[in-house]
């Protein structure tokens, strides 16, 4: 959709502090984080709501992924996630760790992508 | 686990309002519902952590299924999904319609089962 906000940072017209990037799913760092590595996970096909993605399978094993990845960044267990889908109208899901008990620099965006992709590489 | 209430319901050894159940997974409505039809989706095994669920993109066909049968249901394209993992330790998704706009009473366990059954045969 070319009016969507997500549609644009897929196709790079936005820029985005890209965390993770397959053939049909791209993450991203939160520009407003609840906790330091708070991502949002979209398919690159543009659905208006995660129930409509076809391969939702696909999409929550790339999510699970970058859960576990976030968990050894950040030495958080408990990684959340929400489905709400009201702000950006291109289905989306917010991963991240636990507010109450993840240390660091929530508005540290290339630091905590630092530790997210050193993380993932071990 | 013996100790878990989560295990405890999969082996029907304490009631739930049951909506769902295929050989991996379970889903039950919430005895303290944020909105109408307010479900728990859980592996039959036991994990802590979603995110430690080896068949983890079956897991999300089911979640998706549901969600969409909700959809149905209560006439509420918005279903909103939480996963946090704090209450009870066993891996489990909140999946309920968005509380702000969908009608109906959350506390008719009975007659909220019954809409998404009837929504699921259609």
């Amino acid at each position: 959709m070319t009016s969507c906000i997500f549609c644009k940072i897929i196709k790079k017209e936005i820029p985005a502090t890209v965390i993770y990037e397959d053939t049909n799913f791209l993450a991203f760092l939160d520009v407003r984080p609840l906790s330091p590595g708070h991502a949002l996970v979209i398919p690159k096909k543009h659905y208006r709501w995660v129930w409509e993605v076809t391969n939702v399978g696909e999409y929550f094993e790339a999510v699970s992924k970058i859960a576990t990845v976030l968990q050894k960044a950040f030495k958080q267990p408990a990684i959340h996630a929400k489905i709400v889908g009201e702000e950006v109208e291109h289905a989306h899901i917010w991963l991240y760790p636990d507010p109450k008990s993840t240390k660091g620099d929530k508005e540290d965006f290339e630091g905590n992508k630092k530790k997210i992709l050193e993380a993932a590489i071990k």
